[in-house]
């Protein structure tokens, strides 16, 4: 089975399918697109990758995975990355959609206005009048992170999942979207403990 | 096993879940919060129920699981409702991660602000601001569906899986938001396919 990882390689939903092959040490290629040229937009594209226009996408074979997270659960499923328990590996899941819902349009995205979008400034209007509000959601799901974190060394169960990876991809440089980690002092923690692995890799990698 | 749902019944997010337990043949106890009060963000309702302030939550035993895709996966494995297919598993993880970023808070937002939430023209001018890019994001959803439909009966699969049960629940309801469903003709017939389905329950039930 081969895997090729279509990328944009600085997005925090890419390193996380990275950080999780780099854990369970396995080997894909890599091929990378630029999202700010529209790439990712191309009829080619659209046809034969993702019809949704994003990346990343797993690609298993001739096969193709769209959503980050999907990823993250076949790449995980059968290993110690991903509970057993019924109800633990829902809960795993919980954390990946609550990610996807709270966490990334905050969080990444006021990351992604501020920094290879070209500014907050630079947005339009309409992403302008949303600042305050991504601003507070992040915050709040920062928040509740943090209340989570205060009891348990890992989001669910005994041990790193991919809810830790998942969340750990945009977490960690939440900063780049004026986010302030140090009153998250559990949450400041539990990145500490996932960069502590065995096998991690920065972002960067 | 006792199981226990938490819900504003009208919701999209609440309906899918009775929808897969009443294909389930599955008993469970129903209780309902009036979103519009705030009764899930109490003190009480935030530390014993879902510290995100938000419902349907399973309440499984003495166990609380938020997200209404968590919940489907967690009902549906071991079941004809989730393929055992790895990459076909996978697959529908990734439609219900879509339903929740591409889908939901385009169409059931629009829903929600245009019905229960008071009409557009009550909502605060920040939201009001995202009135147009969620008509276009949701009509992209739509035509992304209806693309994928021509040539197969399933979002996923030969048969229905908890994909269709989860993008079903806010589709069919896509014109409450003001979404035009008869330019979609691939989604019309996929929605009398699920309606038609023995066991299929409305909205209302």
């Amino acid at each position: 089975m081969t895997l090729t990882l279509h990328e944009f390689a600085r997005s925090g939903n890419a390193y996380k399918i990275r950080l999780l092959l780099a854990h369970l040490g396995r080997p894909y290629a890599r091929r990378e697109y630029d999202i700010l040229t529209g790439e990712t937009r191309t009829p080619e594209f659209l046809r034969s990758v993702n019809a949704n226009g994003r990346i990343p996408v797993l690609q298993v074979d001739d096969k193709f995975l769209p959503e980050s997270n999907a990823a993250l659960f076949y790449l995980a499923e059968g290993t110690r990355y991903l509970p057993t328990d019924p109800f633990d590996k829902a809960d795993t899941l919980r954390w990946l959609l609550w990610e996807q819902y709270n966490h990334e349009p905050n969080i990444a995205t006021l990351r992604y206005w501020a920094t290879y979008g070209g500014g907050w400034d630079a947005q339009t209007p309409a992403k302008q009048a949303q600042i305050a509000a991504k601003q507070v959601g992040g915050e709040e799901a920062l928040a509740l992170m943090d209340a989570h974190l205060a009891a348990r060394d890992w989001l669910v169960g005994a041990a790193m999942s991919i809810a830790d990876i998942a969340l750990y991809a945009y977490t960690h440089v939440a900063d780049d979207g004026g986010f302030e980690l140090a009153t998250h002092p559990n949450v400041l923690a539990w990145l500490a403990r996932i960069a502590a692995q065995p096998g991690h890799i920065p972002i960067t990698a």
